[in-house]
């Protein structure tokens, strides 16, 4: 099967909803590269465009995509090949009434540095970044309620998290017949908690990957992430903490059902290893990892 | 100078407070191995000895350590060379009233599971789990107010941050003279958040170098960590937002003396590189850390 192109133009999305209509639908197993518009839909393209305010529409995520054969109760398996810049420069920002230190009479909002795309880096400054591209929203459909593209919760979406990257397999519970996949809001470089609300924004190009996992062994509640090295749960809250418990109570159900634990020792052992990772705390709501090393945990389809 | 021995019979604290009494004096420079004591001050012999609630003293410090010389404003640096565990076992409790997930009806509090050390490793039932010891309370006279050893604050103190390890150099704030450091609760294996309250605690011994950096160019207000790649803030607050916010803004104070950027921009370039780490989320205070790679910053001393 050669790669399919899903253009930016075929359809994308400002909310993930229980009634998303697909823009294009694909078989499991179906290989794509999946065009992506910076989060800020190309407004963005001097130092002296700024943004006083979060848009009403923002983070344009390329889709839906519907896998054919995905039901509800089942996963899809997105696997993420490789992701390519896709113009000359990203954009980092800080905008009125968003970031972790909005609000702080230092820290001046807006403000719009642009990062050009060198030899596998991006400027800033004087400074070169290593490019380490990661998809900031994807998704699926959700079980029930509306999602804007900005907020994360059980169904992906806005989760901003730096594993979402080349080399990671990503699991998402299927809420809607063909799950309907979406994703956009690429970074060219991000740091864990995207403190300014933002990381170098950028046009991508990803390749993935779809497959359908039918009546899997494990049901998912909410996204699962399979790095290099590691099993990670990840949950999306009004606090960090909240976020922490949730992710927390994945990876305890994970641990319990591989190695016999009852979710006491599951917990106490959890203790032990890997750990809660901040992805975003930015965000209407905020996203929690907890990591597993793969030592302790094996696929759990 | 060969090793002078702090046996932790010669003094342990279980409060951090301005007045503290120095226990022993060294000059700067020492080379030091001091020994801790666990956690639970060796009371969790058998899985049959489980805590109701968290004892009123926990988490010894052996301590205090007046270094000569060390005047208010000054950073003391403390370089971790080794921690070697000494008792043949280590323990995960889950005690009442504490923990990630307390007052959960499916986690059992109060519960002890033993954790034998075999050869490099600890076992947790049937699996192992690498030692990689870490010193979870570790501190020195704070400016004002006192902190029992349960909590984190800008003195350092109940910090259970896995990167307090073999290879790091600590650095603290020095608010009183001598800056009478105390370190304890050291655990042979921590997982970030240190979710159900404890890692594996067990006694150790802690080959040290301290030494006092006088007039530092850069005064710390809250303690800073060097690893192999890494300088990472590192704060404590009511609630992680909090923390967050307060490990960020230190990390932007070096960013901005290192390259000349103002807060701003400063603020910006650290939403791209390292990011936002868990250290614990169990404690009177949660503390988090901000981890900026050695590629963007020299030493700030």
């Amino acid at each position: 099967m050669s790669r399919e192109r899903i253009a930016h133009g075929e359809g994308a999305i400002y909310e993930f909803s229980p009634d998303l209509e697909a823009a294009t639908s694909v078989e499991s197993g179906a290989e794509l590269t999946i065009e992506t518009r910076d989060s800020l839909d190309g407004t963005i393209r001097t130092e002296s465009d700024v943004l006083d305010s979060i848009p009403s529409e923002v983070n344009a995520a390329t889709g839906p995509i519907a896998v054919e054969g995905a039901q509800p109760g089942d996963v899809l398996r997105v696997e993420i090949e490789a992701i390519r810049l896709a113009e000359a420069q990203g954009r980092v920002i800080t905008i009125g009434g968003f970031g972790l230190l909005d609000g702080d009479d230092v820290i001046e909002a807006p403000r719009t540095r642009l990062t050009p795309v060198e030899d596998g880096t991006i400027a800033f400054g004087d400074l070169d970044v290593p490019i380490e591209p990661v998809i900031g929203t994807i998704g699926v459909a959700p079980e029930s309620g509306s999602y804007t593209t900005l907020v994360p919760h059980d169904h992906g979406g806005n989760l901003d998290t730096t594993d979402m990257t080349a080399g990671t397999v990503a699991y998402f519970p299927v809420f809607q017949e063909g799950a309907l996949l979406a994703m956009g809001d690429c970074k060219a470089a991000m740091a864990d908690g995207e403190m300014c609300g933002t990381g170098a924004e950028i046009a991508t190009e990803i390749d993935v990957t779809l497959e359908v996992v039918s009546d899997p062994e494990t049901e998912l509640e909410r996204p699962l992430l399979e790095t290099a090295d590691a099993w990670k749960t990840v949950a999306s809250a009004e606090t960090l903490e909240e976020a922490c418990e949730l992710a927390n109570r994945d990876a305890i159900e994970l641990l319990a059902a591989e190695h016999g634990f009852d979710r006491t020792d599951a917990y106490m052992f959890s203790s032990l290893v890997g750990g809660l990772e901040i992805s975003q705390v930015v965000d209407p709501l905020v996203t929690v990892r907890n990591a597993v090393p793969k030592a302790y945990l094996t696929s759990p389809f």
